[in-house]
């Protein structure tokens, strides 16, 4: 049998959609949480007649990276437990810059979910839900106070929950390096991101260029090794988008 | 213009597709070129109230993985100038296993890709072309002999050529660790494997389940990071195949 249709559907895309990298450099330059060391790249080989090999030291969430479901609650799925099923998804985009540029501590609510349906539809069960800021364009994303209280946007609890319980998401993600809003992370914890992933939903953090995604319509490709036991790795996200 | 053309595609592919991954294991047990260390796994935070991280140290080229052009020739592209539209191929698999298993040093042969061609069709300009072999599921993928000399089967020249030249592929990929057959890589050198890369395409080594993968029709996805400079990295491969 030669059954050639996906082809087809694939020689569709190169006239009617766009690829975007929603991914940052993997490099000692990108940003990353503020605890964590800068990643370190060693060149163990490089001959002149050919053979040039890296080498890397970095904690498995630098970068735009995936956390699995066990970065926070024990016992919850490792990396190697999330099914290639679960890496190619409908992207859903809820765009909320324009409340973020008036109050940098926006909680993501379900209003938010509520609007963007109102106008899109249903988001469709086992989606990626994204959430658009702007925060990635700025320089300084933690944004510290002078009592040391970070101040930048996130997910409020009752959105996550509404996603994950009556919408039945795969994945959330998100610009910032936290899931939950910097004043929340900084005061009561990472409650947040706690509570999506003992969902068994993963996330993926310091994400960029949602502003290139459409709000519906799009398919995203999220690449990462299939690291045994780990919580975590920096990910290749692309999305396949309509061109508007 | 809510367009969810794409979102219908996905949902036909959840009935007549099945998803074959055709990565490794990311581990320090994962099978990786003889000249290189094993990886290292660190676990520099595991709190008891959650957030837990790995730290890995590990070459470039580990595992299943994607060599970049630069990976031999100078001056040749970088794993981050690999665009997003190269990460998303229609995938080949052409199947020599009966040859390799009569006869271990087998040099894959333009002959094979005309056989091959005369079943299933002419390979699509762009594709990623993977030989499948077997090889992957023996346990001594070295095969040294007494002189110190490895047996496996790899890519000819001739082969390389033709699909660079004649059919524009973007990529191959293989079941050893090298490019070129054992024998010719300890005798001549990495003459295929830089063969290959010189003509700005990539390949990815240690590929597994190809046996799983119908001969034309699927779709490969190559998912690393965006590693700035890089010769290569560890590699998701994912098939979406129609299923047989």
């Amino acid at each position: 049998m030669s059954n050639k249709a996906l082809w087809n559907q694939f020689d569709g895309w190169k006239k009617d959609y766009k690829w975007v990298d929603l991914s940052r450099e993997f490099s000692p330059d990108t940003p990353h949480w503020s605890g964590f060391p800068d990643m370190v790249v060693e060149v163990p080989f490089d001959y002149p007649d050919g053979f040039f090999v890296h080498k890397y030291t970095v904690v498995s969430q630098y970068g735009t990276h995936i956390d699995a479901p066990c970065h926070f609650p024990q016992g919850r799925r490792t990396l190697d437990q999330i099914m290639p099923e679960e890496m190619v998804l409908p992207l859903c985009v809820i765009d909320i810059t324009d409340k973020v540029n008036e109050n940098v501590d926006y909680v993501f609510g379900v209003q938010d979910i509520l609007d963007w349906e109102a106008k899109y539809g249903q988001i469709p069960e086992g989606a990626f839900v994204a959430m658009q800021t702007g925060w990635s364009k700025r320089e300084d994303m933690n944004n510290f106070d002078e009592n040391g209280i970070k101040h930048f946007p996130g997910w409020g609890i009752p959105a996550l929950e509404f996603l994950a319980k009556e919408r039945k998401v795969k994945a959330v993600g998100h610009e910032p390096a936290d899931t939950d809003p910097g004043i929340i992370a900084c005061t009561e914890g990472y409650v947040g991101e706690y509570y999506i992933l003992d969902q068994e939903c993963y996330q993926v953090e310091l994400m960029i260029n949602l502003d290139q995604v459409p709000a519906v319509g799009s398919l995203i490709f999220v690449g990462f090794p299939k690291a045994m036991g780990s919580p975590g790795f920096t990910a290749r996200c692309l999305a396949l988008c309509p061109k508007e």
